[in-house]
Formats: C-alpha cells, structure tokens, sequence
C-alpha cells in the first residue's frame, strides 16, 4: 500500500505500452481497456487453464527473466496440448517486486514475445501489482478444440495402453542440478537444468491426443502421482514397468551414477510430457503418427480394472516399491 | 519447493475435492482434470478480466477470509458489468500461505460460495499452490455479452455527460478507519471499513451500460485517474464539478472533519463503482433506468475535445488544482 517503494523503471500505464501493448491479441484493445473480447468459430469449444508461477516455489530466484516468462506460458500451453487443444490467446497478472528495474521487464516481455511467435498466442489484458516478496507470474489460458475434440482425465479403459511423450525425469534433475545435489559432465548439468528452466511441450501433440487418446493429461507433478490421479478420475488402476520408461541419455547416466535418482525421475515432476492411455489396437498407428512428426511415444505400462487410482510400478514384471509420492505444490 | 512445511489441513487432492469442487461449473470435470471446456451460445461474445489480489497490497492480513474471497471475485465482477458483460464463470490460481489450516480453507470456500449463488458464477478451475509470503489470489473471470454489445473505455464523445454510479470514495476512507488514520463514529468506521473489506458492485448496471454507454470503466484506482485514463484511450478531455460527486453519508461526515480527505475521495481507489459517459440527451432517460432497480446514478461532467487525457477539477465552476494523482498498484 505503498505505491512508490520500487526500482528505477516506468510507472504502470507507461511500462504497459512500452512492453507489453506490442504482444496483445486483437481483440484485447491494445491493453487500453479493462477486459478482452474474444469470439470462436461456431465449430469451436474453449479450453481454459490457469497456473501460476512463484518465486522461490515453481522457479528460482536467479533463473534469467526470459525463462521464467517461457517456463509460465508453457507449462500452461502444456495443459492445453494435452487435452487436444490448439493455443488461442492468454492472460496475465503479473506481480512485480520492487526490485526489477525496466531491463528486467524488458527481458521478460522478450521471453513472452518469442514464445508467443514459436506457439502462436497473444496476449488478452490482465493486471500488474507489486509483489516485494518475489515474482508472481498468474496465467490464464485459452485454447480451443473442435466440437467433442476435448480429451479428459476421466475416460480411460481396462486394458489399454498407457504412453508418454518425450522422455521423463530431466526436469526433477535439472532442478537438482541446479541446486547443487547432483554433477554430471557440464553438457550434460547445462541441458538437464535448461529441461528445467524451459520445459518443452508440442504443439503437434494436441493432434495426436485427439485422434488416440481415450484419456490424457500432462505430467506436471510426477509420472506416477500423475498417473495415479488419471487412473482415479478413470476408475481404473494401472501397472507401469520401470524398464520401458523413455529417458534421456542425461537422465541415465545420473541414474547410472546413483539408482536412487530412479525416485526423483518416477515423481519429481517438472516433466511437462503427455501422459495418454490409448486402446491397445491403435497404439501402433499411434507411434507412427509421433515418428512422422519425428516426436517419440512409449508404452509404459497398462490400465486394468481395480481400485482407482492404484498404481503398481514393476521392474521386469515384478512389483517393486515406491518411496516417491507425486509433487505436491504446498 | 519443499512440499510439506505447512500447518494441520489436508493434501491438496483433499482439499479440493471437499472444499471447491463443490463450487465447480458444469464445464469444469467437477474438478478432476486440468482444464475446462466452456461453451457460449452463438450469439453471444466472451469477456475476459484477470485481476489478482495479494496479502498486504490488495487486503489487509486481518481481513476475514471469506471476505477477501468476496472481494477476489467482485473486483473482477465489477469490470464485467462496467463492460456491460454477465458472468458466466472464473477460474481461480490460490496461493496458499504454509499456516493456513483447514478452517481458513473452510472460510475462504464460504465466501466464495456465497458470492456464486448472489452473482450467479462457477468456477472452472485453476491451481494451488505454497505461497509462503501471504495469500495471492488470481481470479480469471469470463463473462458473455451479446455481440456487439461490449462497452469499452475507448469510445467516448466529446460534450457527453460523465457519470459515476453509487458514491464515490468509501473504499478508500474505509481503508484509512482500518489503518488507524480516520476515526468517526462507530457506525461510520465501520460501514466505511465494510466498503474497503467487500465492495458492491451491482450486476443491473452490465443492461444500463449497454444501453446508454458510449464508454464505460470501472473505478479501482481512483475516480480522478481512472477518468483520465478513459479520456486518455477515447482522445477526450474532461471537466468534472467536485460539487456534483455522490458521496455517502458516512464519506461526508469525514470530510466536513477534515477537507483534506477530498484527496482521498478523489484518487484514494477501491470504489468499485462504475464510471461511463452517456450523450446529453439520453442522460435523463439513463438516470430513470438507474432509479427503476432502486439503483443511483450521477452526473459528476462532461467530456470535451482537448488534450487526450486531461482531466480538470473545477469547485463551483472554477478549477481547483488535484494533488492526488490516481492509485498505482507498484
């Protein structure tokens, strides 16, 4: 309630023209009124998502502006490839600490500005206010599928494919990286923390979820707490085999170097891939369709009839324990 | 980004499950899934706002919990209907500080509940998260107006009628009774303070600004600034007579003790009313649609060709000079 304690850097109205008027979608009047108006095609459902980001919490203090703003839009637009849904536009509401002076705003309007290029999005209005505990990054997202296109958690079936994009694990160890608990060779330390700085979904994806998938999700806070809640909203339990996990040459070699990491890979989180059932008769058309956009997709495990949301990791078909629960934000 | 530091409440599947998935919009999976799918009719526009309200800038940390809910859905309820929009649905980042327990969840939930059923919305879903400095709440609202008939700021004629709704000022004066820096009689503080805790924006306003609006905004940060941003984007001026503002009973009684808080009235923000220009010759007809829903609007102006943006106060026709210039937000 102090309006003024605050870095050397343009007032509110000046600092919204300055940087963030050039990203507006057309339908937001160039930031200049208090709300956006958007339409679809009659053809169209809108998709919405809404995550934030916390200093300190969802990223860390010194990660470079620009990231940060890429790591905020994208773990929303991963949400929206996973349900089938193509990005449409988003809203931000953007809580700044006193300390960020105008570069700061300007390398973090350069981060949305290339994203919004590389995804195809613009931005629709929001708020800004002083945060002096840190950055507070609140995105709404908007996307859209065609009519019935929506793929849900809830609609998986006894005995299907369980698959993912991508590999899995690099964003949990990249986190640890970062924070010093773990050191492999520098190429390897640079590309796994970068997994976690700038979490990578794709586009193409949202396609493939609408033509296999019966259920979907993205994995955002750990590969079997995730399937867990997938397989609950399903009904259903599922087994996952521990050999068939896709990973990175990265991650083995960490895990090559301590098994125990085997745990932050299986629920650190941070993975932004697809996780999708898929019936068992179409799981081949499916992997095609991944190769000819040269993305990967693996079978992992299966779902079964059984208590909801059980999961059974194996190791070559036998059960094994699992001391790593899935991420929980607070 | 250590999960569990957090006072005796449950998981966050738990608590959402109990305390706000009975909340949630048909479109919204009753919460299970990890977006929404809204459908508009067809002839209908989607209006989106996005304001957030952080602990210590936007409410005080003794503000009761269901009333900082309250106030987290009508700051965004009330630039609905100053766009001339209904509600339809929000979507809701939470933020939750480690020594929340169960009951403030209970309570935050109540508030929220009440003001669905009294403003007819639904949430749609968002996410939760640690928020270790105080609570952050992101609302994304989304309403629906008929095609063509958003209201934006941009639009205003020079020599309409400017106009405010309700009376000006209570929240800023109930902010100074909270703080300690204004002090009436029991009835008055706490009326006053009742204005800052939970504003009262009023859902008939959305048809009347539709109907006789040629620009419209809501007041947040301040009646004197907030006008001349509306000026600003419409290219106008604009004379506004100090004599003509609708005040309180209880804003009077403080400014007969103490001229000074006309600063307060004039910039101080949180009104939450609606501001908007109306052609001379509709004015009257504008005011009698106002009184049919026991409703009050005023004519505080006028709106002039000149330099975009300047705003002058005159006292009894002639101009008075404002040292309080319009609330920013950091």
């Amino acid at each position: 309630m102090s309006p003024n304690s605050k870095a050397d850097r343009p007032g509110e109205y000046e600092m919204i023209a300055r940087y963030f008027a050039p990203l507006a979608h057309e339908g937001a009047f160039n930031l200049k009124d208090d709300a956006a108006l958007l339409s679809l095609a009659q053809d169209r459902q809108l998709v919405i998502t809404h995550d934030s980001l916390l200093e300190g919490i969802h990223f860390l203090p010194d990660d470079p502006r620009d990231t940060v703003a890429k790591k905020a839009l994208r773990v929303n637009l991963s949400d929206l490839f996973a349900k089938g849904a193509e990005p449409h536009s988003y809203s931000l509401s953007l809580g700044l600490p006193d300390e960020w002076d105008e570069r700061d705003i300007e390398l973090f309007a350069k981060g949305l500005a290339e994203d919004q290029e590389h995804f195809d999005t613009r931005l629709t209005g929001g708020d800004t206010y002083r945060s002096p505990h840190g950055l507070c990054i609140g995105i709404a997202m908007f996307g859209s599928v065609p009519t019935d296109g929506y793929v849900s958690r809830l609609t998986a079936e006894p005995g299907e494919v369980i698959a993912v994009s991508g590999t899995i694990g690099n964003g949990a160890l990249g986190l640890d990286v970062r924070q010093g608990r773990l050191d492999l060779v520098a190429e390897a330390n640079d590309w796994l923390a970068d997994r976690y700085r700038i979490p990578q979904p794709l586009p193409a994806y949202a396609a493939i979820v609408r033509e296999f998938a019966s259920a979907s999700m993205d994995i955002s806070d750990g590969l079997l707490g995730d399937l867990a809640k997938l397989c609950s909203a399903s009904g259903l339990g599922a087994t996952v085999e521990r050999t068939a996990l896709p990973l990175s040459e990265a991650s083995k070699s960490a895990i090559d170097m301590d098994p125990k990491l085997w745990e932050r890979v299986l629920g650190g989180g941070d993975d932004y891939e697809i996780l999708f059932t898929v019936p068992s008769d179409r799981f081949e058309l499916c992997q095609e369709a991944a190769r000819a956009i040269d993305a990967t997709i693996t079978a992992i495990g299966k779902t079964h009839a059984g208590p909801a949301g059980e999961v059974t990791l194996q190791l070559d078909g036998k059960p094994v324990p699992v001391s790593a629960s899935s991420w929980s934000h607070f």
